[in-house]
């Protein structure tokens, strides 16, 4: 086939292959919220099917030629159709640098070793998950040295470049050092500071789930969540899913603690508000997804942390939780509803971690996974090493490994390299709300009156709509004036728990 | 390519088809039911990617050469496989007889011609619909001679064939000639007898959705309903959806009147049983699909009208609805309900109608659409031509067009040869169900008592699990000794509506 235009046929074939994720991605919303049990396997085969699909079409025999092509050609394209060009190479190199065998072996060995750790979690067996877990290492490790090679990057890196294009290891470590010098002493600071300040007092349930998700509903619309193109339900596991046109967001509900599945709908809210801001023209290709994870995981952050534990936010918020319970008494108090969203208290799982604490998790994880990738830790030692970190870092030691190295899905499901992005994203959180703050006057008031339309727009201006037109540390530098650092995110933390 | 067993070739190119129209099926069912309004333009593009990709799966180059050597080794291929194989064929002389210009075109046109619909629906606007109407007729007649063409038949066979292989106007027209000498009259002399049997007592609502729903989910499961591979909810207009492992039937609530919901449950769990009962092994295959809309609607109508509106289950049922919204009183009685649920007049609309008169609304249908697509009847004369015809049929005349001939989606949408599986589907359900009735002792009983399992287990063996193993006659005369015809249609409604 000769093909005029290269560059049209790219878009035209990204375009398909947009439209095939996205029916996946749907898909994969529904398995989790509305799906029966027994269509696991029917639909295990229609997402393989549509996997192997838009593989295809990526790797299509014609498609390195129709990219060096575009490429010779791209002084005509203007900026966004060239930094398009540049993140369809950049998919490509990603996709084709797997051997289809290797595709499918690590689709059949995170699949295995999945359903070996929800057994082994639940019989807190570690032994039991280790023969799968070992192939999902050795699997990766094929990847990482495929993809190095493709990338001209570390094993390690190449890895990480699948979830955040450009994060590199050699910057974690920095930023990671910065955090570590700090973080142990202020989290004793903060604990005997709270300490002395005494415990807040409990909020009184039930609190009915119609009631919460009326809540939640009415809090994510105060954000700016737009249900014309969205919906809020129910998964075992809270995330953000579906598309940009039709985003959809889960959370759980605990009849005894309404707290936490608010936070976490505001917290998906912010993933949500990202996915509906990506640029509208370029909805299809590649340059209009999210940059990464870590631009993500800050807008989650950002929402959650950073605007919605502030103390002006609660001040709105609080007497609409007293109103969607019907609630009275000092409990309700905005004070001590601000002192339970800001409680910081060491604890051994991840993703119940307060803000100060949470770091730390992942330079444990990030840490370990690159021993075990690096062959410096044999995973037949991983226990003993998740337990030796946790005591030195946080101070406390699980009871066992279901509490310990085996909470999390992430090494089971493959998805060796991700878990730095969580704190990368913590502090570009920090760095882009200190930014917005500075720049938009009235910025905490209007929060504190629940109007997010400022926020909103300062983020769709500089975030949001810049969809993957440059890296994560120019688009991080154009809005807050430097690349990713740790100042904001101490900052932040120094001023909400150690200060007046 | 070179491919050593092109049967196996097929199989594996037939099953990535299956996957792609499973996903499709999905993502259809969560358009009608989940999918918030501002995604519509994201979901059809979606959609008319993952038909592209089917369709070109369906028309790659290789194809008829892989069909052509299959055949000529199939004596080598089991029963299963080589109906299998002729299922393939089928499906691809349908696909492969259009030019991809006609398939866009009339995708296109019958968009169009369905937006136009609701507006001139809405409006009681006729004229409004003509120019789009006319397109998609014109349209239809050309793939309708593409299809003769292709599968040596007149154009109104092809266009029914895609609906009902086999299907044919020959005996569409001796079937209801059968019907039309006897239906008219009957319907008078029901009417008149139940007439002066006095009208039923009303059942007071109102019934809170709620109640309805879970009545609902309660009477699908007394059917046979697996919801460990199915759903219940809710949608504008109730279908049944979703795939052969994970049927998704909906309904739509009236808080009024909960008994049109309810056997509107009812008929859908009809279809959605055959959907769960085809053939295991098959899954995946053509010869594994449903066999066509006759049998299909047989299913639905049998579990509706033949099961569910007998006295035996009412007796079952109607202390179950008493129950279900908390009623006492002679509203409530088996007899009254059942003479709710047996009701008949003649109406306006086909979906309202009642089974005597409903075969009056298909035949009127099914001869103007021979006559427009024949060149017989004008588009611009078809209010005037409808009318008429229902004088002459049902003995009324409605009002405005929107009760008349803009009431179905169907033209608009390209359905056109539809129709008369909707009476055939009566036909053979009345037959199935008499011979079920012939070979299952005390099926009546175990109705009565709410135990569906024997009526089940017969039509698994005898419609269900035989797939596309056969045409619908041969399926038919294996299950009831004959092939499809009117005597158990019409033994039905004497017994029902004027014997005793």
């Amino acid at each position: 086939m000769s093909v005029d235009d290269p560059y049209a046929e790219l878009e035209r074939r990204f375009a398909r292959m947009s439209a095939v994720n996205r029916a996946g991605a749907i898909l994969n919303w529904d398995r989790s919220t509305m799906m029966p049990e027994g269509a696991s396997e029917d639909r295990a085969d229609q997402l393989a099917t549509l996997g192997v699909i838009s593989h295809e079409l990526m790797v299509a025999p014609d498609m390195a030629d129709l990219l060096s092509r575009a490429e010779e050609s791209k002084s005509g394209l203007d900026a966004w159709s060239a930094a398009n060009l540049r993140e369809m190479r950049h998919a490509w190199t990603h996709a084709s640098a797997l051997p289809s065998d290797l595709v499918e072996a690590r689709t059949l060995a995170t699949s295995a070793c999945e359903m070996a750790w929800r057994e082994a979690r639940k019989n807190r067996d570690y032994k039991a998950l280790l023969p799968t877990l070992t192939e999902v290492v050795t699997i990766t490790r094929r990847v990482g040295e495929a993809k190095a090679a493709a990338l001209g990057l570390s094993l390690y890196d190449a890895l990480l470049d699948e979830y955040e294009p450009g994060g590199r290891c050699q910057r974690i470590d920095t930023l990671f050092a910065e955090l570590e010098s700090v973080l142990p002493a202020l989290l004793q600071q903060v604990m005997e500071r709270q300490n002395a300040a005494g415990a807040a007092l409990p909020l009184d349930g039930p609190f009915p789930v119609e009631a919460q998700r009326t809540l939640g509903l009415e809090m994510a619309k105060t954000l700016g969540f737009d249900f014309r193109h969205g919906r809020l339900d129910v998964s075992a596991h809270p995330f953000t899913g579906g598309t940009a046109d039709d985003v959809r967001i889960t959370t759980r509900y605990d009849e005894k603690d309404f707290a936490r599945a608010l936070m976490g709908v505001l917290h998906e809210t912010g993933h949500a508000l990202y996915e509906a801001g990506l640029p509208r023209d370029w909805r299809r290709q590649p340059v209009g997804n999210a940059r990464g994870m870590v631009l993500h995981e800050s807008q989650s952050l950002l929402m959650e942390m950073q605007a919605c534990r502030s103390e002006a936010f609660i001040a709105y918020a609080a007497p609409r939780m007293r109103a969607a319970f019907g609630k009275t008494g000092p409990a309700w108090d905005v004070a001590n509803v601000h002192k339970i969203y800001t409680r910081v208290a060491p604890g051994f799982i991840r993703v119940d971690a307060d803000e100060v604490s949470y770091p730390l998790h992942i330079m444990l994880r990030y840490r370990l996974e690159r021993a075990i990738l690096g062959g410096d830790l044999a995973l037949a030692d991983l226990p003993g090493a998740w337990n030796d970190g946790m005591k030195a870092l946080l101070g406390i030691v699980p009871a066992d490994d279901s509490v310990g190295c085996m909470q999390d899905i992430h090494w089971p499901d493959g998805a060796w390299g991700y878990f730095p992005t969580y704190t990368l994203g913590a502090l570009a959180a920090a760095q882009l709300f200190a930014a917005a703050r500075k720049s938009v006057p009235g910025l905490h008031n209007s929060i504190g009156q629940g109007d997010f339309a400022p926020l909103l727009r300062w983020l769709r201006d500089n975030v949001h709509t810049r969809g993957s037109i440059a890296d994560t540390d120019t688009i991080l530098s154009q809005a807050t004036g430097t690349p990713l650092g740790t100042a904001a995110f101490k900052a932040h933390l120094e001023s909400r728990y150690l200060s007046a």
